[in-house]
């Protein structure tokens, strides 16, 4: 009934359907059981008290779907709190019994949702990789020789091999993006402050961010909406107002140069220009653009102050417990001893310079569009080089959170062999998180390269994300603010843009206004009028700028409803009736222009 | 010709009558050189070089006032370059000559300020109270015996002297509002970011900020705005949306309770009483807050990681010239070595937290009100205890800057014997710079206590600052809108207040438009009806909220402009004319209110 990969759509048609979560929940031990990589979870929530949360959802809510994640079963990575279930951050001494719910679990559990376990992860969140963990390393779902990619390492995993429909890791370097990449998944990596990280493990405090895995961009984004909102309890959480996009011509920055990076891995780079093309196709202008001031920003995240919060996190563990660390993580966590403040602050300097290259860039693009990670690894590639190689991965990832960007991660397709799959992110400013998604959405569905494991699979329509209301409001033009006439820059000035030019309807007549500098005409609608409409112009303005706009225009003229040659109704010019009185008809013009045009002589 | 104080419009005026900046250029060397604080200037500008700046000005803008700081005399803090000029920062041996003028100093000169010289500061800016300086102390123009206040002490006297027009201070502490405090000042602290660095040495660099020193808020208004805007060199600099406040009604925060700290002295208490109850009388609604959270963040600046970024400002310096600072700054610049990276974030987290909590005082009110320092000290009481007092004058100041807040330095009057002056600051969120100015004036033109050492001075008519445009646009509404009314919530939704009920002007008549749920009328203008006016009201909405408003009128309804009985003219409900053709005509009732009545019978 169920497909192989678990998405929100066939679970809730699958509910319609009469199937209870009491069934789904056996259908999940089930899959779990049958999993054949032993290193996803850390801790599985005990078979009985899953099926004691899908009892108490049916109770709390006995209609099928009524609440918005009803019944969706989920992984948790393992340095998130769940209330009854211990968390380890993957170091088996760190172990402790969280009382409460993280801020984040608390809310998806309210919503319905039902959490099956704790997963593995890269020990205190610190990799990209997946092999450090004393837990095991979990594998590519595609080549067990592969590694997962980390530090949400278990979380992809139970993802992409359909043991639940939608997991959580958390991001500092590239943690909620990179396994997606390699394990052909969306990764929603929300901005920093978006999500509270009260009940979640620090990793780099000022930048971690909680990110959902999800088979569709659309199934993550609905979590990502339960998940987010301010909470005073996280020094960082935002009071974050929605940033917008263009809602078509997106301008997206693409690598270039000696800035394209793949480390040798050709099939990574042909797929990276796949996906440039892919954007192209679906209306995007590619605009490359200088990748440096992000790279070296990247570059800071390990190599600078920022390895300081790892310490701060762990600080009185690691005093007594060095030993219990993995060896890789615990040379990087100690490595931060070098820093003092001076450092420290000398680093912050240094990105808030980078921040200035940076909006230079940002001039150019709306959006930047990157490989998720340049190349993947084996595991015994991985293990003879830790550092180095998981550095590779993080090239386009870890600047990301220093910047406090919005990202969504992308699959972009298999190797030529159709062996291993890579990915692309779309980064976009602060809190464009809504705003990323339909874009996003329309490249994921161009690949057609299916959901995690199975590469087959269609994704449903059901969770198609539809192009946002960019929050623009549309006005009809039909005098002097013409393209090219005396006033248009009222509309150009505040960021207006042209939709299109069309005809009203046909029972408007139009007049030439008395004493009006620049000359303007007068609109009026007459019901039963039987003209041919009069050319006008559909233009579009953010809400303030429109609202600034109607409150300059003078007497005797307004904006009301006009309805066009297509019967849509549109804000626009009207002219109060008395001023017409007397006033020269122009209807049978048929427009403004023919007017001025005939002034001119 | 000119008063004992120098302000911006007393010096147009005599420009307007002839003198010439050549003529002020002569009388600014004279009141330096007949000056009584010989610590007031560090290196004053050679008289030649002030007379050729003088002459090249009249050359490059012969017109008298033709620039808006034409001829305007100024002097610098020692730790902002001015070329030609040797900087300091009140360190003989660090002394170098900048090739180059800061970026906003450059922009001052561009708009035709002249610099008299550079000031004596507390070293390295690491001081509030003035006497850190081996160029001597500056001293309070009211008492010889007491501090100047600090660290920008020079500039602060040179102002208050009426050596100089206006003059530059630079703040992290409260460096640009003690002095003012103490001297009977205006002190204008831009938010962080809003004026670039660029060519100053850092105390703090993340923190802080030139600010100017003025005889009234408008002269100091004005020369942040020339000083202000985007530098790209500046890792600091923002490209800031400046932040409205509401036009009238402030809510203005005061101390309250255990958090009201003057260390004794009654004379401040009772002038901040007297503030609070001059800020009542100009219509301000007094709200005792809780200042715990700020007066945590304050303790942070210099008990916290952030000394380390004075260490990071000097560390290649005082690495070899350590016996050349003076002592109290040097302890306190090595100090820092005390703290390492984990301790620098650690400190950003403890601030982030807090600043969760001051957002909860911040629903409260609109603007902090607090006494600018809690008292003062004469030069021998701050010598015998250098640390502690000094941080008696930063209790309600250091928070400013961590917070990343706008402030503005008023006056606040002279103790009973009219022996020392004392002031308020007043606080708004950041970059409500501009928003700040009319209250803040206000309340110095209601205290009329005089300009710097003046008392008796009249503050200047020609530089009082107007009330600022909110905004918000104002719309009035005639039928289903009125408070009470089914579609009020689309006014009060979106933040709509109402302004006021009147009505319009007589040649209006009202219709009841057939078919309307909930019920609506129409109002048509009819030049040469003679009606006695309908009634209605007027609501203010922000721009936003007013252009998705109009959006969301259905026709045949639409926004234009009404006249009102006073005969202004603004945005309002209008109708088309052809859907009152057969209505039922309802002016007579004289308004809305009235026809929904005789409905309900």
């Amino acid at each position: 009934m169920l497909p192989e990969i678990l998405d929100l759509s066939s679970i809730r048609d699958a509910y319609a359907k009469g199937m209870t979560p009491l069934d789904l929940v056996e259908e999940v031990i089930a899959r779990c059981n049958a999993s054949d990589d032993p290193a996803i979870f850390i801790t599985r929530a005990p078979d009985d008290m899953l099926r004691s949360a899908a009892k108490e959802l049916m109770a709390r809510a006995p209609e099928a779907n009524s609440l918005p994640l009803w019944g969706i079963p989920f992984a948790v990575k393992d340095n998130i709190d769940v209330a009854g279930l211990p968390t380890t951050a993957a170091c088996p001494a760190y172990e402790y019994s969280p009382e409460a719910d993280a801020t984040l679990i608390a809310r998806l559990k309210a919503a319905g949702a039902l959490v099956v376990g704790k997963t593995n992860l890269d020990q205190f969140a610190t990799g990209l990789n997946g092999t450090r963990s004393p837990y095991g390393a979990p594998r590519c779902v595609f080549d067990k020789a592969y590694v997962s990619g980390g530090s949400s390492s278990g979380s992809a995993i139970a993802m992409a091999s359909g043991l639940v429909a939608f997991s959580l890791g958390t991001d500092t370097a590239g943690s909620g993006r990179v396994p997606a990449a390699f394990n052909n998944l969306v990764g929603i990596k929300p901005t920093p402050g978006l999500v509270p990280n009260t009940g979640v493990i620090p990793a780099c405090r000022s930048v971690d961010v909680v990110t959902v895995f999800a088979a569709t961009v659309g199934d993550g984004i609905v979590v990502r909406r339960i998940m987010e909102g301010y909470d005073a309890a996280d020094p960082f959480s935002a009071e974050a107002v929605p940033v917008g996009l263009p809602a078509s011509g997106l301008r997206i920055g693409v690598l270039d140069g000696a800035e394209r990076e793949f480390y040798g891995n050709k099939a990574y780079e042909a797929l990276y220009d796949a996906a440039i093309e892919r954007a192209k196709s679906l209306g995007a202008t590619i605009v490359p653009f200088d990748y440096a001031p992000f790279r070296e920003a990247a570059e800071l995240l390990y190599n600078g102050p920022w390895v300081a919060e790892r310490l701060a996190a762990v600080k009185d563990f690691i005093a007594t417990n060095a030993d219990d660390f993995d060896p890789t993580v615990r040379s990087i966590i100690e490595g931060a001893k070098a820093y003092d403040a001076v450092a420290a602050f000398e680093g912050r300097y240094k990105l808030e310079a980078l921040r200035q290259k940076a909006k230079v860039e940002w001039s150019k693009v709306d959006v930047l569009m990157l490989p998720t990670s340049p190349t993947t690894y084996s595991v015994e590639e991985m293990l003879a080089d830790p550092i180095a190689r998981n550095g590779h991965f993080g090239r386009y990832t870890n600047f990301a959170n220093l910047f406090g960007y919005a990202g969504i991660a992308i699959p972009a397709g298999f190797d030529p062999a159709g062996h291993l799959p890579s990915g692309v992110t779309l980064i976009g400013p602060g809190f464009s998180d809504g705003a990323l998604g339909p874009f996003a959405d329309a490249m994921h569905r161009a690949l057609a390269a299916g959901m995690g494991k199975d590469k087959t699979a269609a994704i449903p329509e059901a969770s198609r994300v539809k192009p946002m209301d960019d929050g623009t409001i549309s006005v009809v033009v039909v005098g002097a603010h013409l393209t090219g006439m005396p006033l248009n820059h009222e509309l150009t000035g505040p960021g207006g843009t042209l939709v299109k030019s069309c005809r009203t309807a046909g029972d408007y007549r139009l007049f030439v206004l008395p004493n009006t500098t620049p000359p303007k005409p007068g609109l009026i609608r007459e019901p039963g009028f039987d003209g041919k409409g009069l050319e006008v112009e559909v233009w579009k303005l953010p809400p303030a700028g429109f609202g600034r706009f109607v409150a300059n225009i003078p007497a005797p003229l307004g904006i009301g409803k006009l309805t066009l040659d297509d019967g849509s109704q549109v804000s626009g010019f009207l002219c109060e009736a008395h001023a017409v009185s007397g006033a020269r008809e122009i209807t049978e013009l048929g427009g403004w222009r023919a007017y001025i045009k005939e002034l001119r002589g």
